[in-house]
């Protein structure tokens, strides 16, 4: 596991934050799925990528043998990520296929480690872009016509980077050969510290989305332009960040807007046009709504939605035979969206490990786990592997 | 007037907002200066360019036959800026050379256009660097040291283009040759459309600075992080968004934020740390200070001066003059800044006229003036101009 971990550590990593920056189709994107490529052949699994982009690596035939049991997660990250948010639960795919292997365990079942494509949305604005690809959550024509911020297409950045756009959709092909996934990932919050335990499961998603306030505004001199005749959109989105924070308080959501652009974004220019982006989530869906609902008022915008989760529940079956094999782990909700929420909302039986994370923090270069605790991880996930992959007789 | 007008209009303009990007020593800014360079090789004047990178072009020899009289203003924009602003001095010191020897006018004394380089700051942050550097105002270290967003130097950014910045610095050969200083500007405002007039005379700039507002806060995923535990650096955005214009309203100036930077900007990332910037003026000094101290205060965090103008009142003997000469022209306070109000806090004398703006509007590419109204200013120029040169005996 460390070698694995010693070969992904450089890749993407932004020598001034420490922070990753490995964004859909990027260089550094490309080169954590020929790492992918690499791990796979190195332990003679078969490698394939789906429709969608998606990299599945296969320890046994998964059309001749049935459908098998997959983990895995992501290699993408936000802006400035950190290290173990994806790569964990790739890596310890890995890691615990080495395990079962230097155990002996023969799988009665295939056995597939995956990494999804985009599921963070860093670059195209849609998170587990790929996995809802997979399951038909989001359409091939929105998904090719998502432009970055440069203005480059999905469809154009795959193109370029030798991934056939045609094809996206719906892959039942690939979805039959994933009876059961469990995804392992570092936990984002304290529940496990509080709790002290090493690894816990999920057990559920909440309903969260994405949405895009557009602010206009009328383009003048900052020094010249008198109050009353100004049109400041400035204005609206601090008024929309006041009340999105009151809001969420009042409902008991979360709710951010952690991404602004502002044009032309001039110290003496009063802006003609600004953009911002309102991410929320809460247990309860009709909080949710009001939560976005009061935050639009506030900004006196429409909220255009982005992307839209429901609750999602994993399998109680599985979630419970899980707890049981990792000798009773504490079960967590969770409001972060994962690759295997939108299976588990797409009907594919999915579960998730989490391993504890000491200060909660995610998402920021800062982000940590102890390498015992992942350790602890990998060997929990082995445990479930060979459980649910069985001994062939 | 209109096919040198003609000429500038295509150079820097952005093809999907209309606005114009003509930033300091960037490829649209050199093409202007070879426009300058091109008009001033026309008419036969003389051109130099000083060790700031200011050009002039004299009908005359300012050093054999005593201080000139100069006019001219700067050919640089704010990101998205109009066509006005700037260039119409330029243009109309031109245009107002042509009309003088039309009419046979033999100047008694040296007479310069002149085209100030890097007036808005757009790129390095300091508006009228380059006569703020000809007049000492700013410190050339200071001023090479300034970095652009890309962290590109003001001095690697003359050197790319050909111009050395080891002599940057107080110019006192290039001030002697200034005997009066008459800038030909678009209006910010609409007191020429109240005063239903097409040309007017400045009476004053306001006291103006930029502040730098450096918001710090704690990176974290943005939807697992309880809203007890962020620190989130958008909401002290949003509070100082909001203080700078009821504090700018309360103290009877204006204040404007309009730069905004989010690190790392993602949708479902709480910012690791922002920066904005604060722009204030206002009638009396102290105003416009109490005002950036309640920002300062809201956001949690210094003001961080980057540039500074105390009011300049422009010499009574000369406005009065003009004002004569132009049939009692309207006289008007302005809060822009001006190169012509940093060279008459420098001690020379200098003036300003306006030309009307039907809207106000400015630092926009709506910003406009009749064509009409341009004539009128290049008319009463080029009146002014034969009076302070006089005729040769």
């Amino acid at each position: 596991m460390e070698s694995m971990w010693a070969d992904l550590v450089p890749v993407g990593r932004d020598r001034a934050t420490g922070g990753y920056r490995r964004h859909a189709w990027e260089p550094a994107d490309l080169a954590c799925r020929e790492w992918f490529a690499a791990e796979a052949e190195r332990r003679g699994l078969d490698l394939t990528i789906d429709r969608n982009g998606n990299q599945w690596a296969w320890w046994g035939d998964p059309d001749a043998a049935g459908p098998g049991v997959v983990t895995g997660s992501h290699l993408d990250s936000v802006p400035d990520g950190g290290a173990f948010d994806g790569p964990l639960g790739v890596v310890g795919g890995f890691a615990a296929v080495d395990l079962l292997r230097e155990r002996g365990h023969v799988p009665g079942r295939p056995l597939g480690v995956v990494s999804f494509t985009d599921e963070e949305g860093a670059r195209f604005g849609i998170a587990c872009a790929g996995s809802r690809l997979l399951t038909g959550a989001l359409e091939p024509d929105q998904a090719r016509g998502l432009a970055d911020r440069d203005g480059t297409t999905l469809a154009e950045a795959m193109r370029a980077a030798g991934h056939d756009p045609a094809h996206l959709g719906r892959d039942d092909e690939t979805l039959r050969r994933v009876g059961t996934l469990v995804e392992l990932h570092v936990e984002q919050g304290v529940d496990l510290v509080d709790r002290g335990a090493a690894v816990g499961v999920a057990h559920s998603i909440w309903p969260h989305g994405r949405w895009r306030l557009d602010l206009a505004g009328e383009a003048n001199h900052a020094g010249t332009t008198r109050l009353v005749d100004r049109d400041d959109p400035m204005l609206r989105l601090a008024a929309a960040v006041m009340r999105a924070r009151e809001a969420a308080a009042e409902h008991g959501t979360v709710a951010t807007i952690g991404r602004v652009e502002v044009h032309p974004n001039g110290t003496n220019a009063i802006p003609s046009r600004m953009r911002a982006w309102l991410d929320a989530r809460g247990a309860d869906e009709a909080d949710v709504r009001a939560v976005v609902a009061a935050v639009a008022a506030a900004a006196g915008t429409e909220a255009v939605v982005e992307s839209w989760s429901p609750e999602v529940e994993f399998s109680g079956v599985l979630r419970n035979r899980l707890a049981g094999l990792l000798g009773g782990a504490p079960v967590l909700p969770t409001a972060a969206g994962h690759d295997a929420g939108i299976l588990a909302g797409a009907g594919v039986e999915a579960a998730m490990l989490f391993v504890r994370n000491p200060t909660g923090v995610s998402h920021s270069p800062t982000e940590y786990a102890e390498p015992d605790d992942c350790r602890a991880g990998v060997e929990a996930l082995a445990t479930v592997l060979a459980d649910l992959t069985g001994e062939r007789s």
